[in-house]
């Protein structure tokens, strides 16, 4: 079940009274080190620093007024909670963040600003979900997912679907891969926006899940997760995976060092802050290149949320 | 002699010929830490990564064919002598820039995929001028000043004027003051584009030359110059300081713990790479917050060509 054009168009009136219109930025210099025209749609610059606060902008959003009026909950050490909580706030609706007690400080006063209500827990997912679901059964709170959620997709499907407006004639969209719903809402994009746009998904080769998913037809799962790419240590989920299997073209898998020097670049030539996640899909295209000679390549930087205190270069 | 409003029309259709138009952020946190509202310039998202491509445009586009075809020289350790080589490259005319033989190697490469020609000197002002009035004599090059030109200061003005097309109803302009030819250029947009905008400078209090000008009435200089912001040692020059006389209300100066603070803000706020120069009128309004409580706050962050392997914070 593919959702239809018009469920994107309903998640931009969503997102659109809420979330920044992105920049979409361009380099000479990356242009020719890269060997076609790239445009960086710069999801870093979004509100809270990612394409997140889109996908938790349409889920909110689309409640009924009961379920608005009874809250949101999801358990998130990352993104999604300081999404959930500012998009929950733009709303007027209550968000309950579960986050494990040894989550970073900062991560937790980001959360606090935008008056997400933190419940702590032991760092096990296991810990995490049953915490959510208490909260749930008390409150009557709608559990949100990060990724594995129709209404997230569309929501991050708007990203795309600027990026085609500015740029109708691209021949590929990348994302990176973490738990799906990015490359899967960016796919829906692409296939209602895009003039024969294909997408591409960036993913390191240690947390190749989708990469093995895609193979193998079914959700693969990550043995060990040793990346510097931490969003994306995730796997894919049963609503993104069916979209991402019919509308994403391939997966592109890079090496750790080739993340490094793609956020480098990307820093000192863009001069914009992203997280390593957000490096991979240009990683990516470097590491394949020759494919892509002189074509128009649109790339989703997906956040920018990294401690520039503690850099990896 | 302030320049007239055309001459700055004249301007924008040289500059925006070649520049990027750059976007205006804004963030909610350093809006509520501010307590106004502030929109930010991205200069540091200018080619070449500083405004300084907007004068160096706006310059050797007006130069004669006769004057194009002999080429254009300048010394510079810094933004400039890149702006000069990338905007000659552009109108298609030879850019000779002397640089220090101890500048660092990735100021040089820059010049260098810049077609620039770099001819290299001792690192004293006085070996920079003469080397720079050697190749003016054996070539016929037009020599370029980096803010002590009219018509560099004219295609400066040209980023206010775009703030200002944006939003025109701006309270206030701040812009760093280093050489004076952003601050001069950014008050002649304000004068001819705002509706009763202010133009405030800011500037380290341990190279606070130009504001014990605006007290003097004439040029002051720096005996010491031990500040974070390497692009504000240097002083005012008689093109600009007319200018800034009659058009910049005051400046305001800033600690240099106040810098660094500004520079970590606007990284981790606004996702954006930074230079500690441009985070000076920030610190500054920060510093006197209360004055500007409620206003709307245009301020052009100058550039972001910074090492981010070797960070301040």
């Amino acid at each position: 079940m593919i959702p239809v054009k018009n469920d994107i168009e309903t998640a931009c009136k969503q997102v659109w009274a809420f979330a920044h219109r992105t920049p979409v930025l361009q380099s000479t210099l990356l242009n020719d080190l890269a060997g076609c025209e790239v445009f960086f749609k710069c999801e870093n610059l979004q509100k809270m620093g990612a394409f997140k606060m889109r996908g938790a902008l349409n889920a909110i959003g689309n409640l009924s007024d009961a379920h608005k009026k009874a809250g949101v909950v999801t358990h998130s050490s990352g993104n999604f909670g300081q999404a959930v909580a500012l998009a929950a706030k733009n709303l007027g609706v209550t968000a309950y963040i579960v986050m494990p007690k040894n989550a970073p400080e900062v991560k937790k006063n980001a959360v606090k600003a935008y008056d997400g209500i933190i419940t702590e827990c032991e760092s096990t997912l296991a810990a995490r979900e049953s915490t959510s679901q208490r909260i749930k059964e008390e409150t009557g709170a709608t559990f949100l997912h990060p990724s594995n959620d129709i209404d997230v997709i569309l929501g991050n499907a708007t990203s795309g679907v600027e990026l085609l407006q500015d740029h109708p004639d691209l021949d590929v969209l990348m994302t990176p891969v973490g738990g799906g719903g990015l490359v899967a809402g960016t796919a829906l994009a692409a296939h209602y926006f895009g003039k024969d746009c294909k997408v591409i998904g960036g993913e390191p080769f240690n947390a190749d899940d989708a990469y093995r998913s895609l193979q193998s037809g079914k959700i693969e799962t990550n043995e060990t997760t040793d990346t510097i790419a931490d969003g994306l240590r995730t796997h894919l989920g049963d609503k993104n995976f069916p979209i991402i299997k019919e509308l994403v073209s391939e997966i592109i898998r890079v090496e750790e060092q080739e993340i490094i020097d793609a956020l480098q670049l990307i820093w000192e030539r863009m001069k914009i802050v992203i997280e390593p996640s957000c490096a991979v899909p240009f990683a990516a295209l470097l590491r394949e290149k020759d494919r892509f000679k002189n074509k128009k390549v649109g790339i989703i930087l997906s956040g920018g949320n990294i401690d520039v205190k503690n850099l990896p270069f």
